[in-house]
């Protein structure tokens, strides 16, 4: 199993996803960006725009290589000369606001001295938190995880609830999900194929999670105050991205490609000073259910 | 000139602004919010919202002080136990496009060791570059320097370009203006007294530029095409501020009061991938302008 064995692994999973995903629309269809990187490597961005029910979204591979810079070392704390990395990465932002956002990522990263890992993770941003959709969004994920260590779950729920955190406002992203960085054989117990075997079961498992956020409920056209309430909250998923989600950063800081990076922003954004939702409403509900992680595993 | 005295001229100054901002606004008013720090002070907020000129704007005063604490001091590189720090910070989003947003920060800030300095400056971001205006605006701010000393605008306008800069983007905010910091007797060869009185009158001519910039022009109600190009500058003006602005970043990461920190946040931005202007079009004349720094003075 060398590098581009699974680059183009990764590579089939975008074109399996964003298939699924157009099924899940119904309408719109993604358009494919090619784009090359100077120091080696590139990718193939994926976008979808004005969709039935994605107004904006990305599925973004990527496949690079090159030598290892001062930035990279300094984010890895590790040596090495050269490194090879290859992902998919996924952001999308739906047209109604009772449809959540929901982020997924699976990279695969090595080091000419050998050393190699797996990172990833899926995480959903609703705009109104719903209880059971929190849950069976969880219990999904914990299904996929057991299959392939029993601990994966308990480790990388929390991992997820400490990475998507909104310090400066004390509220969690979303309702959560899993996260998981530097997974090898040592720290796992699971072959590199049996890891990959993961990062894949995980890509293939992000489409039905969204299909099943979206399919069985008949929803009124949104209010004013839907829309407005999902343009604040889309407001704090750009400050998130942006003030501390490291990938963004670090992508962002070592001369990525932006358009790709930055394919998460939404649509549309706004920022109220000092917005607090009225006492009893159902914005108020989801900020409370933000305050601190919960555990949605019944 | 001890530092209570420094801080209740700023406040001064934050009320004398907001006075002169809302004649060039002629309908809204700023609402005042005040709020304390645990550690230590607190601050004034003034915010304006939907006026006929400006769409969302704030007016921030704070004084505070207390321990220099670890994230403090690797941001300073200097000892000290003890801090206080007083200033006024502006940003203000327009409603029409043809207006431009415009940024005015000064401060002050000492240590218990007894150094100090005093820092700030002025820039603006049109959504439309209009050469006449940037000329202007530029001479104007070259005015209050040569007041002070001849080599302040030339060292604090390249400062202004180095600083306000996107590098992800390959832009700068917009057509800059000045910035300084870590200004004090030993490298200004003016006196305390000087350099107050310096931060002072760039505050009171802040207004005053502002005015200039949105008075003399006959403007037709905006179209679609110039309000998407507002909400993508917007989307620019988001990812300085949380991706690059120092004084953005040490505030929210030092635990600084969200809201007054990021009412510099436009009212509403839009993300459009890879969106590239029409061939010709101003909007291209605008980004081809942002590509480089360009001398003002004439």
């Amino acid at each position: 199993m060398n590098s581009a064995e699974i680059a183009s692994l990764y590579r089939k999973l975008q074109l399996t996803i964003t298939e699924q995903l157009e099924k899940v629309d119904g309408e719109a269809k993604f358009k494919e960006d090619t784009w090359q990187r100077e120091e080696g490597g590139g990718g193939h961005t994926r976008v979808i725009n004005s969709g039935a029910i994605l107004e904006k979204g990305g599925v973004a591979f990527s496949s690079v290589h090159g030598e290892v810079s001062e930035a990279m070392k300094q984010q890895l704390q590790m040596e090495g000369n050269s490194f090879f990395a290859t992902g998919v990465s996924i952001v999308l932002h739906p047209k109604h606001p009772r449809h959540p956002i929901m982020h997924m990522n699976v990279r695969y990263f090595e080091l000419d001295t050998g050393e190699y890992w797996f990172g990833g993770g899926i995480d959903m941003t609703p705009h109104y938190v719903s209880t059971r959709d929190a849950i069976r969004f969880h219990n999904s994920l914990k299904r996929v995880c057991d299959n392939f260590n029993p601990l994966f779950y308990t480790e990388f729920k929390p991992w997820a609830d400490r990475y998507f955190l909104l310090p400066h406002r004390g509220e969690t992203r979303g309702v959560g999900g899993i996260f998981y960085d530097h997974r090898n054989e040592d720290n796992t117990g699971l072959r590199k194929e049996e890891l990959l075997a993961f990062s894949i079961q995980l890509g293939e498992l992000f489409p039905v999670l969204y299909g099943e956020q979206v399919s069985d409920r008949s929803l009124l056209p949104p209010n004013i105050e839907e829309l407005q309430w999902q343009a604040l909250r889309r407001g704090r998923y750009v400050e998130f991205n942006l003030l501390h989600d490291k990938g963004t950063k670090f992508g962002i800081y070592s001369g990525g490609r932006t358009e790709s990076i930055l394919m998460s922003m939404p649509p549309q954004a706004n920022w109220e000073y000092d917005y607090t939702p009225t006492s009893g409403s159902e914005e108020e509900e989801t900020l409370n259910l933000l305050k601190s992680p919960t555990n949605w595993i019944i």
